[in-house]
């Protein structure tokens, strides 16, 4: 094809080049043929550009255009032309010129879609993942993968800038199963010992700072063999990133940087140069989440004080109890909804173990329906706390505070949707902070790290920490983003013998400790500098940024929820002698080896 | 330690910040106590300030000084000033300066070193790798993953700026054995069927290619499970590139400006603008090798014509035979070599085959020594043909083609480094191309692909290649510099059809051809582009530039010879639930797992 070789893109002809003779290749991307005249669009990574076959146009080129079908993958040297007034298409870049058609030669012949490429959103999703190298094709894959690219480039610039390196953790590591599964990989040389595959590079990132490399960055591959669930991926992408001689405001202002960089770069969208910082008390007391939509208001309000006066003894019975509390949603113009609508809300409620949700309208005669006969005395303060007028609905659940909130925040959610608050074009960023170090396991009857095991506690509460775990505020750190949690990050615990205090509250034996993280504690013993870090998921980052709704829409290969890849049908049966060679068989009888 | 955070690093102060106040953050590198004065060379990634505890200093400054031993992790805030005329250290960019210490804190303390930083090489490199995160803190090393951070950040730069996406393709896919062996991954949730982790993406990227990205890299970690080999690693990283609608001249266009935009923002270095190009053939009649090290000459010369008419029956023998051949080498000085010294270089021809190597003199008398005398009515034309002079040696072995030449090929290896003809300076690329299609395995009487099975024909071979396998030139190239192979690369089969015939060759079934490369032959039949690609090793690049001669020198975490972790001690064995939970179990019986 050396003399069919393109000369120009599908996507860069304007008027200027009218009268040029060019070669474009790419696939056909529309045909229409109109008796005489043939028009095809003709589509490349760059775009569409208009060739015509006209009627006096040679028999070969000709016979040529009749052969062609969509997605055949061909060359054409022709004209370029400025389009007749009337025909000027505003709508493509391209749209003031065509090509009129020269030569054509078929490089490739395409069978029958099993879709067609503009028209994916129609295919089941199953079947644009087997057909993945068609669904890609799309202009809407296309600009996302470019996006993507974008994207990682642009945090690489940034990092370089700062003084990052970029350094390559290994992928076949030792074992040290926390949080979720492991992926396994069994060694040949060494029968019954096992690689794993890494969770993240926690550990070597932490190594990086003691070996002295001062500020380090990886853009990692991470696995984690967890039970498919919504939109979770077995391997994912993170932005990882660690700092010596740091604390927690020196990573804020590297990762406000970054974003601002990134997004400035790549959507030319200005972001705010620092972003808020909420505490998880108040996340959870305002909005009954630690990663909320800030992209609308409908703040909780306190309402103990004045349940507590009130006749309604459901709420009282609850206050009298330890963490018992309170909280109301003023949903503006809610007097107006339904029994029904009203029903739908308890039942998001209820996901978060909200025994019920109560409420009240607001209407020119007082409070009215639901609970509002318990609260008549105190109508002027109901209407003062919750900023209620006449029109609105006041929602109100009591129970133990995690439960009251969480159970508002997924109300809070619904009706974020519901009444259509969010500007779906604004990116609302924020820092979580002030999480609890330790989580109290009731089904083990222990504490458990919150978030690790190597996250420093917030240094007021170093001293007296085993006094009362649960009230250990940790140094660390969560991202949030439209309700996304966008990142997670801590200040790490650099001294051995805090670590070990650490160990020790969350019932971890100094043996399990030297099996598990050996590596990472023996080189705690030769000068580990303070050190912190964050690892922003670069799928889910994307999928924000995209503005979809699932990470596999910003994944070029994806597996389904499944863990399978439909396209390649991984995973899938080997060869007995590839077993034979690592010494391991399966338990379970296989089934049947599938035709494919 | 937010009031000891550092306010300057160890590399950055010069007599320009004499009289100001700096806090520094860093490693006690080296310590001089002079009883009323001590000296603490005080260590972060941006280099190396000494600190001055003077007679006056503070009590608690002096006795926290006491307590310093080497790598110890402190902060010391102090006063620059500059040092005395005399006291300057040219060889430091700090040696200008010296910081007065005011206030001294031990951030964390060090265990004695298994061996000195600043002298790792005098250590067994398992050590080295065991304590990994103390050999990581020597400079030669923190240089050495600088510069790889670097050289990527330089490779992502470039393409970009050529409209290159880089494109992340899966790490658990199906299991495709090509070449080396597949690492295996066991599937939870499908019991008995496995992941395998990719020896390359080369399927992904040519789907790709169909996909329609047009310009695709990764910096990829691939992964083999092969046997130690001197210097494989069982995980390596590629620069993996494929583009569309291109021939082999535009992949070099492309490498030739990549290379010479990375070695000129790296190392300053400015390389030629194109790189030479030897056709197989030639590689292996000229230097014996197909990875040639252009750095010295010792080329060979075709000595079958003489030896055919010599009186030396060996020789003409082997002539007689097909392929047979006779290939010499002139060695400069070579006159002095003594017999053990011609039988170490015979030794180098032996391990490529060869039966031994003849040899001869050239003196003021004439030819003499070794074969000399079945050469003496021949000697004009011997020194003609040779170039040889008085003083030379003449090395000959006569053999089939390939063995006699990659036989001398050896010789000239080593005659290369043991004159030192070798410029350690220098970088030497050069392409080598027109590689054969096939290869004769005559293990197993059948054609073999060279290279891999989707590297199309050149084009004049296509119509006929069932006839002569052997003949077939392949759309197929190698990248070397200095001895070493740098890349390897290809166009690629983008007809369903010609593929079809490639297998048929090979002896690949179609329905072998179907279980194995399925996904993409599918992808094929929807209009493919032509396509080509190539994978620079990084590894390796980064080796010849850092000049070592090791790969694992310039990984942060390699594995040994036996793929093995010492650090971190992976692969090892796992807790017997994690193998229930992937229904697989171990058949030989396991030792007994260690302590750690």
């Amino acid at each position: 094809m050396e003399n069919m070789k393109r000369t120009a893109t599908c996507g860069g002809l304007t008027s200027s080049d009218a009268g040029s003779e060019v070669v474009l290749n790419g696939w056909v991307h529309r045909l229409r043929d109109h008796g005489e005249i043939t028009f095809i669009n003709l589509r490349d990574r760059y775009g569409v550009t208009q060739v015509v076959v006209e009627p006096d146009s040679a028999e070969s080129v000709r016979s040529r255009a009749a052969e062609l079908k969509l997605e055949y993958c061909v060359a054409i040297r022709g004209t370029v032309r400025r389009r007749p007034d009337g025909m000027v298409n505003a709508e493509m870049p391209t749209g003031e010129v065509e090509v009129v058609a020269q030569e054509i030669s078929i490089l490739t012949r395409s069978e029958t879609l099993p879709f067609m490429i503009d028209e994916r959103s129609d295919a089941r999703e199953d079947l644009r993942l087997q057909y993945r190298f068609l669904d890609l094709r799309s202009f809407s894959m296309q600009e996302k993968i470019r996006l993507r690219h974008d994207v990682a480039f642009r945090v690489r610039e940034y990092l370089n800038s700062q003084h990052f390196y970029e350094i390559e953790t290994p992928t076949l590591i030792r074992s040290t199963p926390e949080g979720a599964r492991d992926f396994l990989v069994p060694s040949r040389v060494q029968p019954g010992k096992f690689y794993a595959l890494p969770q993240s590079p926690q550990l070597y990132k932490q190594i990086l700072m003691v070996s002295g490399f001062d500020r380090y960055f990886q853009i990692a591959h991470c696995f984690r063999d967890e039970d498919a669930r919504g939109d979770r991926q077995i391997e994912h992408t993170q932005i990882d990133i660690e700092m010596s001689f740091v604390s927690r405001d020196d990573v804020f202002t590297l990762i406000e940087g970054m974003f601002g960089h990134v997004f400035k770069k790549t959507l030319d969208r200005q972001l705010p140069a620092t972003f808020e910082r909420i505490s998880y008390d108040d996340a959870v007391n305002l909005y009954g989440t630690d990663k909320p939509d800030l992209r609308f208001g409908l703040e909780f309000v306190d309402f103990a004080e004045i349940a507590a006066r009130s006749d309604f003894q459901v709420f009282k019975t609850i206050l009298s109890e330890p963490a018992g509390t309170v909280k109301a949603l003023r949903v503006p113009g809610g007097a107006e909804y339904s029994r029904k609508q009203i029903q739908e809300l308890e039942e998001a409620a209820k996901t978060f173990g909200a025994k019920g949700l109560a409420w009240m309208k607001v209407t020119a005669d007082g409070l009215d329906g639901g609970v509002a006969r318990f609260f008549g005395a105190l109508k002027a303060e109901v209407l003062s706390v919750t900023g209620a007028g006449v029109g609105d609905l006041i929602l109100l659940v009591g129970d133990k505070w995690q439960t009251a909130c969480f159970s508002l925040g997924a109300v809070r959610s619904k009706l974020g949707r519901d009444l259509k608050l969010i500007d779906q074009s604004e990116f609302r960023f924020a820092w979580i902070i002030d999480f609890p170090l330790f989580e109290w396991n009731s089904g083990e009857n222990k504490w458990e790290a919150a978030h690790h095991m190597f996250t420093m506690p917030q240094e007021r509460f170093i001293e007296t920490m085993e006094n009362d775990p649960g009230a250990v505020k940790g140094d660390l750190y969560d991202l949030v983003c439209n309700g996304y949690e966008l990142a997670s990050g801590s200040i790490r615990i650099n001294d051995p013998e805090l670590q070990k205090r650490i160990f020790n509250i969350v019932g971890f034996s100094p043996e399990e400790a030297e099996r598990r993280f050996g590596f990472l504690l023996n080189a705690f013993r030769f000068g580990a500098p303070p050190h912190g870090g964050i690892a922003p998921g670069l799928d889910r980052l994307l999928m924000i940024m995209a503005g979809e709704s699932s990470i596999r829409e910003v994944i070029a290969f994806p597996k389904n929820t499944a863990g399978v890849s439909p396209m390649d049908d991984a995973p899938n049966f080997v060869d007995d002698k590839q077993l034979r060679e690592l010494s391991i068989h399966v338990d379970a009888p296989a089934p049947e080896p599938s035709g494919r």
